[in-house]
């Protein structure tokens, strides 16, 4: 059974516990406090030595890190992950801009304002503004006239991508002005076998 | 024919331009400016929403953007990207994890640098180190006894690291003391068809 380490807040475990869970894959789950340092300890540093959740284990001793890898791994072969050539760009694609363009704006101001960081990080919650919503922009290009980010279905591109746009808010960013991804939101939530944010999922 | 929208000075771009060339592909090259805002106008934001080049138009009107998804998208099928189901994993592994715990540290101070920004950008430069340097420990962890990041062979995820690894001391990371570094670059720069980051590739 695979064995995934995770941290509740995390939205980059929240997808790999939402594809688990909506492919019916059972998983035990072990929770870390990353506030604790305990991604930092020799032990875990064993697991992946880039100190990150989350970790998917696949098999005893075999770790796989990155959220979307691990996604792309889960993915192949089932309908979360398209077969064509072209689509399966499209895919990846998405992918690596919600890692470079999306996450390190939107994510860590939600975490830094969760952890009450506000005054601390105040000048750098600013800096991320621009970038955080250009982000949006760009996904709100796509989904103003498209239902799913790629071809006409939810694959793990949506998922990758709801993670933390849907709790962009908790992050100090409104999407009020995002028409687009706020129908996509409520897509992804009424897809089959949904779990929320909050959930540890069903394993 | 494939055409690149890139940039000589990136070592994303050079990521595409060494595996095109790699694999014997012909491209049209076209040089844009991104210091002149050549990759915000509206007609390059039609080709990218993100405005960020690398850019592969592979058929008149179909663009991919995304360095390492466009390496995903070459290396298919060709023995750049393993077939084997958890060698494919650990590429994306390496692929998520330098455009998010590698990229943004090195390649940025590397672009700063570049463009005389020291003293602007002084303080940012210096928060870089810890992390830049900390991704330098993840990959000589795995290159000390290894010949590729990979299995036994020289694949995308190789290209991937090396784009920005090899020239980490232009971004103010002295490669010292990573020997496993140090040897596998001189392996990924033995490989057939090399060409340096400043070339445009054979095309």
């Amino acid at each position: 059974m695979y064995r995934l380490y995770d941290y509740l807040f995390s939205g980059n475990g929240y997808k790999v516990r939402l594809l688990l869970t909506q492919l019916g894959i059972s998983f035990e789950y072990i929770e870390l406090d990353i506030l604790k340092g305990e991604t930092r300890t020799p032990e875990f540093l064993q697991k992946n030595p880039n100190g990150r959740i989350p970790v998917l284990e696949l098999e005893p001793g075999v770790f796989l890190s990155e959220s979307n890898a691990i996604l792309l791994y889960l993915g192949e072969g089932t309908p979360f992950l398209p077969a064509d050539r072209l689509e399966r760009a499209r895919v990846t694609e998405w992918l690596f801009f919600e890692q470079y363009s999306h996450e390190p704006y939107i994510a860590t101001s939600r975490f830094w304002l969760h952890n009450g960081k506000a005054e601390e990080y105040r000048e750098a919650l600013a800096q991320k503004q621009t970038p955080g919503y250009a982000a949006l922009g760009v996904m709100e290009k796509r989904l103003k006239d498209h239902p799913f980010l790629v071809g006409d279905r939810y694959t793990i591109a949506d998922i990758a991508l709801f993670a933390y746009t849907h709790v962009a808010e908790e992050g100090g960013f409104s999407l009020e002005k995002f028409p687009g991804i706020q129908s996509w939101i409520e897509r992804v939530q009424a897809q089959p076998q949904y779990i929320p944010i909050t959930s540890s999922g069903k394993h």
